[in-house]
């Protein structure tokens, strides 16, 4: 998120998925050693983001993600020509993931253990889904804002972790975009490398939707 | 601010002049020992957020505000029942403080080293003006929203000191509305107490104002 509260940048298009700026506020994880691995990738950094990362990558079971975070345009699916993800033959989750979408497909099998499924009946389905695949391990809510909001207003979400990074983008995608008040979260953990700063709540007490 | 980005919350009033939740933005300050002093209070807590304090006042020697912050409501001065803002007779600044408003008034020497100035001729001249009278001293910006949102888009700002909340307000008056998109800010320090996060940062690089 940016200091301005954007997880996406204004103006999204096919060239620039997450709009003017999106990209940047991912800049900080790209060196990682902890990111690169998970991507096939060789070497990398480790810094004060390594543990924030291992933690919240170290007991997720399945993934919750939106249609345009797995990407692929709206609309329905080309049969012809399938988009499977951003990701490549092996995507970094090597575990189920669930797509929200209006859309109906059937699940594609990735290498390395993931595994996507097209969820249509909603926000509660894919969660459920998604607990019974994640064997008594968490799961993740990756995204973009619009799942994440929806989680947060149905009040699904218990722990929060915000990567917030040191830019104002000025327009896009707000992150906590009618949610209503949530007067307080509990402070569970802060870290901060000079690019970013982590911070994670759990989310308890009482909702005031607006 | 609140997680969500808003300095204030929604519907203020006289009653509320915080808006509704505002002033809960404010309660990670008011236990710590130094707040407490300033305000001629004996006694009070010494935490992770008392070294973010001491630094934050260290060198001031001028504050700017705007008229909604020194409060008194909007329009003309009551010359009869002068509004010499919230603070009582020995407000905690200890130095000049510049009140940007439209209506033009006398400046109000109070005890302890406060003087508030009105000033008419924008906010240029109030720096001019906060600058010369804090004697090589850092100028502080103290707020509200539109008052710093004034100097960001000025480019007037060097530093930001940002008191983060673990709440979600769901409306109000946010911090960084309309001041466009600036593509780096550098992360100097962080600090976390229980209840606040404490960011400070560089403001350098290009605006691109939106």
């Amino acid at each position: 998120m940016s200091l301005d509260g954007f997880v996406a940048g204004p103006n999204p298009s096919v060239q620039d998925p997450l709009g003017v700026g999106g990209e940047q506020l991912h800049e900080w994880v790209f060196p990682l050693e902890i990111w690169r691995r998970p991507h096939g990738l060789e070497g990398g950094v480790v810094n004060e983001s390594t543990p924030v990362m291992e933690e919240e990558q170290a007991n997720i079971g399945a993934t919750i993600m939106g249609r345009n975070m797995f990407g692929g345009g709206p609309g329905p699916w080309d049969e012809k020509d399938p988009w499977n993800g951003w990701w490549g033959s092996t995507p970094p989750f090597h575990h189920p993931v669930f797509v929200l979408t209006h859309h109906a497909r059937e699940t594609v099998v990735m290498e390395g253990g993931t595994r996507f499924t097209f969820v249509t009946d909603g926000t509660e389905s894919a969660l459920d889904q998604a607990r019974r695949a994640a064997g008594g391990k968490d799961v993740a809510l990756a995204g973009g804002a619009r799942v994440a909001q929806q989680y947060l207003k149905a009040g699904l979400v218990d722990e929060m972790q915000l990567h917030v990074v040191p830019m104002l983008l000025g327009g896009g995608a707000r992150l906590f975009e009618g949610v209503g008040a949530l007067r307080s979260l509990v402070l569970v953990k802060t870290a901060a490398a000079s690019d970013v700063v982590h911070l994670k709540f759990a989310v308890g007490g009482e909702w005031q939707v607006g």
